[in-house]
């Protein structure tokens, strides 16, 4: 028999997930939605059952299982529920985050803030996009000056995710020692520093459930120990862990495309149109059977690259072509389901209609399909 | 020198109809889609300036002028303010509802009701889908018993436009008489009819504003006075209605996608990605070309359909061509206008954010994609 | 009534055409295909049927019809028949050279070459790709000195239509006056002129029966009676004449598409598949519904590039928008009329493969589509 | 590190097949394209080294191997050359013919006819389609008529590949016992037969070395002996193998697309458009990862369904996905290489043109790519 990328304890796993998104996530969509933020309590949740922060070692509280095939069990029940705002914050946490503190903190760094990562106590988000600058990392204006035995951090960040919530976030800085440019460096800021506020939350096209927002720092007192990785390295951490988040987003891709051909298939298998049920008209055969296809094409393709991703061996490159393909993917399939449901296609009580809004942005956060083109083809001069 | 398509004539109209959109409706979208509802006081306004009801000859109150660039005109300022959901409803009335009035009203019927179409007083519907039956036109469970000198009607619809506004909605309705069935046929349902009731406002991915509805037709007395062509006449009169109500739909495809186009023209030419200015990006420029290159030959196409309209001559089956190319192309020239603006791109304070998503209904309602194709597609039988 | 395209005049050439094609040209395609080379009897037939050059003046032989509509049913004609190589033949005298002649030549030149482009004696050719150069203009390599009162031209062109039957040629190269650059120029080269060499034909994926080939210019005396146009003048006269000759490949690709389509529904009407008549086949009729639909939208677009043409309004952008759309268009309608065959699409001896395969250069010569986007990209910058 | 998809022995074996390839098949390609027909050597010096035939049991005298990764490595190589022709014929016997008799065989029957299949003595073919049937395998008119202690085959067979040179060709037939249908069945017509001739070579757009070609069955006797798998099991036994026929298809139009996409790669880094480099116009960069992104993708998927085949868990509606997705990606590339070389990407001595052309019959034979899409849409109805 040929190879099962998950395992029987991935099958368990996916009970605990199954369980948890029926009653703690499922029942609340709406209202999270509504509220434009989701309740801390499903983090608390998520939290006992062992959800979040798989990665983090058991001496800082966690489970220490170094396996992405975890987190793909959680974003396809997240998607089957519909729910990819609170995915999305789960995945800031445990995709992004994480392996930058796992990679850069120090002992006391990590003693302080991982064991939060286990419990769900701590929400946390990475803040690089500036104001006008899109995707693009060069060029930042926000500033940390070296001042005594720490920084003074001064700047704004847009399209945060979580940043409402946020307890504690990665900030991306460029650093300036006595007048001189001393490079990007990352900065911990925990929530409550003075200078450090919220902005509006973003009103975006979809995700309403996440509290995407700009950040402000002004005079922002950072001491030493929340310098992340050393000074002048900050270009160098973010694009280390691009390949993490790149693969994050595509896979949620998989999994939302996944969860509405599901729902799709469920109701043209009831449905009839001018009398005749749906499966009957070849055009909706057809129709299905790309999406179906392209779906398990883009499914054997992943797989493929999160083992690769556990392996270490995941490039820059590699993510670059997983993070768009799966996304447009993801995109395509959401518009063909949608086709595929008449006038109810466009009402917002119906998952389908929710998760074609979600899926939106995933073609442009964590770097655009045009951006993921660029990154391969220049990997092509040699 | 070649024709131009617009008269001196058209440019003075829309004159009017610029300083009108910018007075009236660019000031209140924000407030309408938030009350999902537009004003009344907004359609009295139109009436006043003479932008309703212009096919209403001068004995009911109207100029009579029966040129469907008229409403080109409107539509094109109107998708330039990005206010699709005042659009669709006035197209209601004039594009879809009007026509039925004209060619099949009785003198007295006419006398009754048109006036209100040029001041803006009445606002129409016209009920059609219901619940489960998609666009297809027969197997419709509305049901009016001939009782007396009159009908009883009964019913659900859904998906009605302007259905909470609607003063005056022409039904559909299976006829019966002494128990035999005597086919389709329309009537002229008033606001304020006992059993008439509003069901709720859709919840819909886009068209915040319009307040597209549920109806429900409950023992209502209709009086020979309300019937609309003549009893089992309705299908024929419903499908030689459809190809004004298709051509309205593609014509407002062009117009939201050359708006669209001409924001995110605006856009680029100001703004920089990495530091270089982005129509230097040949990706962008090559974008560009392809977008304005659609939207180009597709008024090329559709002028010549409107002046086939003006002549009589416009079939169900080019209706059917136009409806799908059009709208089509509306959604490719959204989906790529919105990539161009990266992370703005969903944020919902910006015109082409809400104009996408007031896009994605078009190549659904007035029949669908599928449909159109299979109307063109049975038309090559022969 | 709204307006047609073609008047009664136009009719009546088409009868005349539609003769020709049947006694002159199909039944000897296939002979022409195998021996590379289209029949100067062929020329000399059209010719006698007043169908080419038919904007010659009178002074000079011709009925002086400046429409080029008279071109547009014959590239329809043609394409009924599968005709590609010889349209394309007849295209490079009519829509590409003669303009030339027509703009540039003197009084003298005009007396000397235009009657040929009449009678169908004079086949012409342009010569302007190099070896690896592909469609840039810059950077040509072939030269002309300037000795004594004429020019001594030497070089190497590639990809040249009608090159081997070529009477007359017009080359594109540098001029050199005194050791000094004297920018671009164009030269009439006659057929016997000392050093004028033809190379191989070139061994294309289609039109065979074109013959496309290289020629070799060693040396050869070029009097200043052949300079066409002005020294250093040749950039900008390259230039003008782009939009006629990419109007001509757009046309014929059109012209092309609507034959294919004929062909197609044709047979679509006669056969069954798996015992059931094709357009019972719902996948089939959507796919032609989508064909159609693709190509009247794309004839309602030239259409109106026709007219502006004739009214001497066609700008290099709009020719642009023009060659990329509708050969792209021809290249999805070949394909998708191809597959409706099933396996008799690809045998050679029907004649929708052979088209398939014509059909293939056209979004490369004249301009590749990429091109064309770069041009009407750069058109946007203000 | 993460599972490698060939083993060391499949590096071997790649050797082997590069060698032969250099020496036995890219010299004579050109020589077999004018001839229509592959030279018999080509097969002997194939057998020699030990490339056909890799399943036949060493009881037969073969090597026993049943690993699908060999036929491959073959593809890949074969491909690589340019060689689709060749490489469709060795396809046929191993693919396709050679799991017939190995499933289906009797003990008499294999030890006659497979140690050929190793020696590439015997050429083998399948006829199924017949004229005018398609890929519809129901529906037949040939017929083999009971008749004392053997059969009499009567029938036409068309688009039959190998057809001039196969020694031995399973034939599908209706059988008919006593003037009762008795189901389709299967039957080895053997070269020399009496009554069995061969008809014209087929005249197609690409794979001009493959001698596609008619053939004739006039009153052929077939003894029993020659009977392959019992009386009207032929449907089943057809439908069986299909899952064969059609992953060895689309595995070879993926080693087709990284094989132009390796040419193109190769080209693109040494060119220059405009003086410019190639890579360096950002569309040329953005075309490429999109290709490069596809055809991995597409790998990563196919991958996976050869393991599953190895494994015997390949099913019908697998087959089908990897049939269709596999070679329209085949197409699509195809043609984008084929964009980026310009004028010289239509110039038939270069190999991409040639498979170009060879390509287009991909998504055609071994089921069309909309039969594909009705098996899968069918199978979605539970």
């Amino acid at each position: 028999m040929t190879e099962r990328f998950y395992t029987a304890e991935h099958d368990r796993l996916r009970e605990v997930v199954r369980g948890y998104v029926e009653r703690e996530v499922a029942p609340n969509l709406g209202r999270w939605d509504r509220q434009r933020l989701v309740d801390r309590e499903a983090w608390l949740a998520a939290g006992r059952l062992g959800l979040l922060g798989a990665r983090v070692p058991p001496a800082y509280g966690g489970p220490g299982i170094d396996d992405y095939r975890v987190r793909c069990v959680i974003a396809e029940e997240m998607a089957k529920a519909g729910a990819a705002a609170p995915a999305l914050g789960f995945a800031l946490n445990d995709d992004i985050v994480l392996p930058y503190l796992l990679r850069l903190g120090t002992e006391e760094q990590k003693r302080r803030w991982l064991p939060g990562f286990v419990t769900g106590e701590t929400i946390s988000a990475i803040a690089m996009t500036e104001p006008g600058a899109g995707s693009d990392l060069r060029g930042m204006r926000a500033v940390a000056v070296r001042d005594g035995d720490g920084w003074v951090l001064n700047g704004t960040k847009t399209f945060i995710t979580n940043g409402i919530l946020a307890d504690l976030v990665i900030v991306a800085a460029q650093t300036r020692i006595d007048g001189a440019d001393a490079g990007l460096s990352l900065f911990v800021v925990e929530d409550g520093t003075p200078g450090f506020t919220r902005g509006r939350k973003l009103d975006k096209l979809g995700l309403h459930a996440q509290d995407t927002a700009e950040l402000f720092f002004d005079d922002v007192r950072v001491p030493d120990g929340n310098l992340l990785g050393g000074v002048g390295e900050g270009l160098r951490h973010l694009i280390a862990n691009l390949p993490s988040e790149r693969l994050s987003i595509a896979y949620y891709g998989l999994a939302a495309a996944e969860a509405a051909l599901g729902w799709t298939l469920d109701a043209v298998r009831e449905r009839t149109v001018a009398g005749v049920p749906m499966l009957d008209h070849q055009a909706v055969r057809f129709r299905l059977a790309e999406l179906v296809t392209e779906v398990e094409v883009t499914r054997g393709y992943l797989e493929r690259l999160v083992l690769r991703y556990n392996a270490g061996e995941l490039d820059v490159v590699d993510a670059a072509k997983a993070k768009w393909w799966a996304t447009e993917t993801q995109r395509r399939v959401l518009d063909g389901c949608l086709r595929l449901f008449g006038g109810e296609g466009v009402l917002l009580d119906r998952p389908l209609a929710r998760a074609f809004l979600d899926a939106r942005v995933q073609t442009i956060y964590g770097g655009t399909t045009e951006i993921m083109k660029e990154i391969i083809g220049r990997s092509l001069r040699s």
